[in-house]
């Protein structure tokens, strides 16, 4: 024995974590949302090195408060606004224990046929979910299907990648001489200037010029827009190959990222946001990648070393996932799909997303009532950017764009030390903006009111002191 | 309520998963590793869509012996001797709950300063254990320091991609004119014929030439032929620039992946196979990778919108790991680490991988005393390459090369269709070999011996077949 911990220990420990989680989370909105703690300030609680003999459980168990927690940001406590929400609810969590416990990593369909066809169906109901066109499904013998990617980086990237090996390989196919790097030279990817950073970081990796387009009044790329830079790079030679976000035509590839927005669509009234999608190559949302033609992708990574090899590898019924992504190992991570859709039912999650919106209106009411705030940007699902306006410091507030940047930032700096709520900013153009996501499943409405007047306290003596 | 499970049901379900986990880990020997399902079993056994309204824990949790464990390749039955060992214990198990639990997204210190922190001491923790050179260990203050990545493949994509923006910000810093288009058609990364399809895959992803450099005898890639083709592609104009396993001159990125094998050289009898780490630019093993300069590599990745902005960022005292990795999301993945390091202790961890060296050997010299077998490349750790020998029907078996390949695929053919245990092959160069690797974490002696009989059973039953 190299450990002490056998199986019956495990059920006592097991058990008593179980108990751990549901204390933690029971408890949660008493504990502060954002640490107090200075960078650094772990190292010097631990050892420098690992220990040489066992510990004991009970050692370790005491460190997680004394050491951990202290330090842990809690994204699941209903006072965390900031960034988007995760995926947490218990049957996820149950499921996650037995994903750890079959431990087994799926990038062929041999190495745990049971964790690529979950996958599969789980993400054809949840295609369904959304309404996506049928040819984004995988069915009995379609030619698209989904698989959940580590990110949505990772989503974004892969795509780009199976756009890129397609772009080539249709250019070499009428040009021989051609080389890659020649060909790669010309790419040209599109996104607007107000898309996500993973997608700069994609093309960044791929080694492929990234175009911004210029966004409209509402942050939107207009069609009008693209096409004028479609035209222009057209006629200096380069190649257009690939649109992150919208439209599609020109033959490029277009990949649409509903990011977090992408759960709401499986309630039918937000899902007209969505239209469009039939003309897409490829769709993710948190975390989950569809494509129309599964060759397109699997052509851009496909590796087939012996030891992967398995006797049903050509027969064409199979899905080796490891050609859907780049790593080469995967979690059975369908299985918290499966846990959440059934112990929640597609009502239950409609419910849950309805709920969240609905609180996002309520907060975007608070902020209209107050004249010195105003909203930034539609609040259509369940984020609201808001900032204070200009201020000249007697009475009037006004919309004066960068004019009260620098009052956001204070305001936003003082919420954040005073660790009651969390929030993070966001640019929109020159803005200084607010963001308040609707993150925590146990979000209510109280807590809503509450982190509103708190913030408006705030603000007050933020704007007090400025007059002073 | 949009779930049937709270705090109060989840105690009650979380102890009775730690039960199921607790007794399918004791039971796992009585199930057959390798699953009896044809492609495309499990589709019909789940309904087409998701249910409307939610269903009960009780259905789901009976559906995972009915549907789910019957489709299951179960990596930690001791019977199972394919691909390579993966991590699991009753400790990081736990570990997993509790990060399951916090469930925060670590991509920057301040989405959970304990997330970040953690993972750097615990990979310096590891570093020590392995006799990393200094400078890649982060320390107080050092440059380099190590993160975990999402899998071996990522890592060593990673690190190319920060070579080749280095290289490229060199060459342009001398000659501004070149594009990077221009310099990456000149560059050519090195990796020996024997290595991993990960490096092949990196390459095709990061658009760079990969050239493999023929290896020896030992299946070893020899400075020499490195030095050789380096030569010839520089007097061709093409610029060399990343090494991937080992040999560092020429001011080439040097990568060294020690894959599964990095493990053992925690025990200081084996890390003499390690000499010469100290030269690498970068350092991975599964799952885990280091670098010298951390700013070599977050230079390659830097993306810095302002929703993840933080007030310590520009500190220099904080560690974003999303600079460090392509994904922008990343779990509380060290405190399985700072869990299992405590409760087994570097004496513990050294003991497990003599142990499964010692069951190595132990199978190897089974393997040795079978005049039939031949073993096809040096054992070191935990890996037996192995193969039946030619046999001219008669009475001698010779080892001539492939002329045996077809005998050793319908050998691991009748191993795999019997699934009492479970192999996979491999090519080393022409030959079809079977690979016995000790995977799981309690495996014996008497499971060595079991598999070696049964192997050597079916081998009699294959011969006899062939002669008839």
């Amino acid at each position: 024995m190299f450990s002490n911990m056998d199986s019956r220990e495990f059920r006592r420990r097991g058990k008593e974590m179980v108990d751990y989680i549901a204390d933690y989370l029971d408890g949660i909105e008493g504990r502060p949302v954002y640490p107090d703690v200075e960078p650094g300030y772990l190292r010097p609680l631990i050892p420098t090195t690992a220990p040489q003999e066992p510990e004991t459980y009970e050692d370790i168990i005491k460190d997680i408060e004394k050491i951990i927690m202290p330090g842990v940001t809690h994204w699941h406590s209903p006072y965390f606004f900031a960034y988007f929400p995760t995926a947490s609810s218990y049957p996820a969590m149950l499921a996650d224990m037995l994903c750890g416990a079959i431990g087994c990593i799926g990038f062929s369909w041999a190495a745990s046929p049971a964790c690529t066809e979950l996958e599969t169906v789980m993400m054809d109901w949840l295609g369904k979910m959304l309404e996506l066109p049928e040819a984004f499904l995988a069915g009995r013998a379609g030619e698209g299907g989904g698989v959940i990617q580590g990110s949505a980086s990772e989503a974004t990237l892969v795509a780009l990648l199976a756009a890129r090996t397609k772009v080539i390989r249709q250019l070499q196919a009428v040009t021989p001489e051609l080389t890659q790097a020649a060909i790669m030279e010309k790419l040209v990817a599109y996104t607007s200037d107000q898309a996500h950073s993973s997608v700069e970081r994609a093309g960044l990796i791929g080694g492929i010029k990234l175009k911004a387009v210029p966004s409209d009044g509402n942050f939107s790329m207009r069609a009008s827009a693209l096409q004028e830079a479609l035209a222009q790079d057209k006629a200096a030679g380069l190649v257009p190959f690939f649109v992150y976000l919208s439209g599609n035509q020109e033959g490029v590839w277009l990949h649409v990222d509903a990011a977090y927005a992408g759960s709401a669509f499986i309630c039918p009234e937000f899902r007209h946001l969505l239209n469009g999608v039939e003309f897409a190559d490829s769709f993710n949302f948190n975390p989950h990648k569809w494509v129309k033609r599964r060759t397109d992708l699997t052509g851009a990574f496909n590796m087939d070393p012996v030891y992967l090899k398995h006797s049903h590898q050509d027969s064409g019924l199979i899905t080796d996932y490891r050609h859907w992504q780049i790593p080469l190992g995967r979690r059975f991570r369908s299985l918290k799909m499966w846990f959440v859709f059934r112990m929640y039912g597609v009502k239950g999650l409609q419910a849950h997303i309805r709920k969240h919106v609905a609180l996002s209106h309520e907060f975007e009411s608070l902020v209209r009532q107050d004249p010195r705030f105003e909203i930034c940007t539609e609040v259509i699902l369940g984020l609201v950017c808001f900032r204070l306006k200009y201020w000249d410091g007697t009475q009037n507030f006004t919309d004066a764009g960068q004019g009260s940047n620098q009052l956001n930032e204070t305001l936003l700096q003082r919420i954040n030390s005073a660790k009651k709520i969390h929030l993070v900013p966001c640019r929109l153009r020159d803005k200084f903006v607010l963001r308040f996501a609707v993150c925590a499943r146990t979000v209510e409405s109280a807590h809503v009111q509450l982190a509103w007047e708190h913030i408006s306290h705030l603000a007050s003596s933020v704007l007090r002191a400025e007059k002073e």
